[in-house]
């Protein structure tokens, strides 16, 4: 059973139906998964000793609610590992040429589809938290070029190299795949704009794994007429769930999945195990792991 | 032009137009790609000091009768690299639910679509060679466990295990993915027939870049309805090409790939480099790489 997440399933239909496993919550310590019914119950509470987020972001109003009156805040990133494999799949069925690969099945023709292998494929990874060393480490080790952005500069054992945001737009014409992955915040508002596309290379990939504001949808749009990118893979859009009138649905050169790419049994998983380190560590009066500055919830 | 494969165009139209870069064969030296010609011209030569092939098997007829005349025979593993991103696209591709993303994106529906991370997964590669090392290398860096089937046994640092082919049929109950890719023989004819497939796991992924004469078509068709495997990821078919009327084209739980799983410019680059490589040995009299034992071209 170890790949089954109890309490992740404590607090949906399980927890309705009273499922004898149940990890009651209360104020002293809350675990959050997909739980509305805690969710309503939480916000209702004056203080809050420990909060255990099961998320990585910050900017959620219920998260800053919570954050803003608990004593302690931990995240979670143990969604970096599945939206690794989430970018590996994108990578790999883009210059892979799946989609022509399926074409051809689908044809029923016997027809040679070449494709350029991903240990040749240099990719710019922006944001380099997390998600960010999660996926370098892996398209490393298939033998791609990873170049990391982020403002503290430094370096990492995870990427060829870590560029501060200013190069980002020089070196995207030497980058055939861009992944974003960083937080959305005023300054990354609108971060892939019709500059930031037109300094990209013919032909290369676009993917985004961050928040649907880091992009403009439509200077998007423009782009892949373009053939810069010639694809984007989206895991988060602007406006979620995504309209049904939404050009995006149906574009050609557009991947959607629906803000799943974090969505295994095995993140679920690992953060049971994070809630339970945790929570070891908070009733020994350990350290805990993930702890978040207050200052990150002040108004 | 680090990646452009010249003298494997040497062979093709570009032959055909003169071409001022070719590098002409003749019966000391000849490097195999895709020639028609130069196959016609080799197979009337008595006896030839050194051939390079470009292929890693040896069964096939043509390549038989110069193994037969040829006082050196070099065979090439170059595309093992490619094979084994073939490999990672399927097996993230079906772990990750990727036709079931593909639907629901062209549903128009924003709808969740869990999956199953790679590292999770057990893996079985049947025929422990170059290619099978190559694809257990990748699995194993993205954590996956991999069980490599060989005759001789022993360890290989690229495997979880080496276990015999005597105790292929008991494991494979414990395995989430299959992948042929050992040597069409006698003894490996038919080797994923009915009684192998029943003894799959439920919901499994059966992959074949072998050769097509190692599964039994109709037994694997019976197998998929019963979803032990769930799903085969073919790039090798027994008749090649696949007639029109095949039900294989468009059986919903196959993929098929045309043979196509080496074909990446990456692969003829390093089969370029190979060729030059043992040139290089020959002409110094110094050692070749990849030298076959003669005794594989007897009658």
């Amino acid at each position: 059973m170890s790949n089954d997440s109890r309490i992740g399933q404590a607090w949906g239909k399980a927890a309705e139906e009273g499922a004898p496993w149940i990890v009651h919550g209360n104020t002293d310590v809350w675990f959050g998964g997909a739980a509305r019914a805690f969710m309503s119950y939480a916000m209702k509470v004056d203080r809050m000793v420990w909060f255990q987020s099961s998320a990585a972001g910050l900017e959620n109003p219920a998260l800053q609610a919570f954050g803003g009156k608990a004593e302690i805040y931990t995240s979670s990133h143990v969604q970096s590992d599945a939206i690794a494999e989430w970018v590996l799949w994108a990578g790999l069925d883009f210059f892979g040429n799946g989609a022509e690969r399926r074409a051809v099945q689908a044809s029923g023709r016997w027809t040679f589809v070449p494709f350029r292998e991903l240990s040749s494929t240099r990719w710019m990874i922006v944001g380099f938290g997390h998600i960010g060393a999660a996926t370098a480490s892996r398209l490393k080790a298939l033998g791609a070029h990873v170049t990391g952005v982020r403002r503290s500069g430094g370096t990492s054992p995870h990427a060829n190299k870590i560029i501060h945001p200013d190069q980002m737009l020089e070196q995207l014409g030497d980058t055939d795949a861009v992944l974003l992955c960083c937080p959305h915040t005023p300054e990354t508002e609108d971060l892939a704009n019709a500059a930031f596309f037109s300094a990209m290379k013919d032909g290369s990939l676009f993917l985004n794994v961050g928040r649907g504001a880091l992009v403009n949808e439509g200077d998007l749009m423009d782009a892949l007429d373009k053939g810069r990118p010639a694809h984007a893979t989206l895991d988060v859009v602007r406006e979620e769930p995504l309209p049904p009138e939404s050009p995006i649905w149906a574009h050609p050169n557009i991947t959607l999945t629906s803000h799943t790419s974090a969505n295994t049994q095995q993140s679920r998983f690992r953060n049971d195990q994070l809630f339970v380190d945790n929570l070891t560590a908070f009733l020994s009066g350990g350290e805990l792991r993930n702890v978040i500055d207050p200052s990150e919830f002040d108004d």
